[in-house]
């Protein structure tokens, strides 16, 4: 399902993110590593911004709030990737289209941006353009640090690692958790930042959440077989050359397409209460499941 | 000169801050990545977290508070310690004594353990153990995020690497600023952490803390010359090696040791309005220009 209407949105959401990405690294002046955080922060789809800008517009946060929190959890989701492409890592040498940090530049410098924009994103949360109330960045603050820390994203990322040289394939629920904690503990975070942000209830974003970053994984493991790496921008069929379970491989594709879009609807269910106002992220969810990159 | 009582509080600070990062760390589990936390971030001198508790009771501000803010600053050194040990970095085998984090792990391991305890620091630092106020909070992490990133921390680093494949050496003023970005931005933030939690004027811990972490490089630099490797539990010798230029390789090794001294005495005249209560920021900066390791 190709929906102009939700990627034109997405589009201009993204825009808005990276030009505050791009104004706040400014002072950062002109050096290897401010060039490598504008090149490898600048060119991202930004699904997790935009779940932080549509949740925020649910619950009526102003947009300025919204882009300042969306432009931190972008820059936390690129030091992830910039670290994951390493050749101790992933080992990957493109994305998002084009050649990863450490291979425009070198290791080092991959390592050094990617904990900048680490450091970057949290120096964003504290700002007072995320919020006035300080407490509610405090919370936005010690909650991200939840997700994506060794409890969270980096447990993932070292879990989906120790998968790779294990002798026996991860099972169904091994699979999850490590989606969970890799990828899913981060889309919570940010489909969540609006309730956050307005002091609302988080139950329903939640839920959608975590059905949305399960159908998203499901997804990248089916375009990791069926992708077409022109316009994946990235390398594809990696998994199954490495052997490694994925949900394709344990489910089989047709019943993992199925599940994609079971989850998705799921998703969408979630936000029922909200009506026709979610109407974004309930597209966003049968997006995901359809995407070809 | 070597200073029973300085040592001893040291000593006594250390294991406060220790205990704090030991009982946090618990709910982390066992697993490569909270292991490899623990076993990196126990065992530090704990200099800066030291910084932090005597400038916070200088300006009366509760232990308790000082320790979460010590552990914050404990971790998050460490953090570095274990990304620039890393082989596309300075490439060390030893750290404190013990082998280094990709040593005793592999590489991944050492990359997403830094990357753990950057995150960390920042969630001790939004904790109310901090101090009951949020503004203050904020302040301590937006401080720490500028001092630590690309314009801190993580430039000082990427500065030291192209030193060392520089056609020519670095002249003294650039050495100086490599340092102000590499350990003076941190110790910097360290000793200001007390003012910055009271609410007090931080100019005097400023430039106290200026002096001292310029002392407090060239010393290591004096170190790299004339240490013991089973003293100082680290790779001696390296720089010299690397033909890189130094404290000691641009001034002297004699003229070094004067230019330490004088700046560990302003550092002392700094604190002069404060009496004997800063004794042992004083001694502080006595000792770590006669240290040993």
């Amino acid at each position: 399902m190709k929906d102009i209407k939700l990627l034109e949105k997405l589009n201009v959401a993204n825009t808005s993110i990276q030009k505050y990405l791009g104004e706040s690294l400014k002072p950062f002046g002109s050096d290897k590593i401010a060039d490598g955080m504008r090149y490898a922060v600048l060119g991202g789809k930004g699904l997790r911004g935009f779940l932080v800008m549509e949740s925020a517009a649910l619950m009526g946060v102003p947009q300025t709030n919204a882009i300042s929190v969306g432009a931190a959890v972008e820059a936390l989701h690129t030091y992830s990737l910039v670290h994951d492409d390493l050749p101790c890592m992933d080992d990957d040498d493109l994305r998002r289209g084009v050649p990863t940090v450490h291979k425009k530049w070198d290791e080092a410098t991959a390592v050094l941006v990617g904990d900048a924009l680490q450091t970057f994103a949290f120096e964003l949360l504290s700002r007072s353009a995320c919020s006035d109330d300080p407490n509610i960045r405090l919370t936005l603050i010690s909650s991200l640090a939840r997700a994506v820390g060794a409890q969270g994203m980096v447990l993932g990322q070292a879990q989906d690692i120790a998968a790779e040289t294990s002798t026996r394939p991860l099972n169904l629920n091994e699979i999850s958790e490590l989606q969970r904690n890799k990828t899913g503990a981060l889309i919570e975070w940010s489909a969540v930042a609006g309730a956050v942000l307005s002091g609302e209830d988080p139950k329903a974003l939640r839920r959608y959440s975590q059905a949305l970053g399960l159908a998203f994984q499901i997804a990248d493991d089916i375009l990791d077989v069926e992708g077409d790496i022109t316009i994946v921008g990235k390398a594809v069929g990696k998994d199954n050359e490495a052997g490694k379970a994925t949900f394709v491989s344990l489910l089989g594709l047709a019943p993992a397409k199925l599940r994609a879009q079971a989850l998705a609807d799921a998703a969408c269910d979630a936000l029922v209460p909200f009506g026709d106002r979610a109407v974004m992220l309930k597209k966003l969810a049968q997006f995901v499941v359809s995407r070809k990159n």
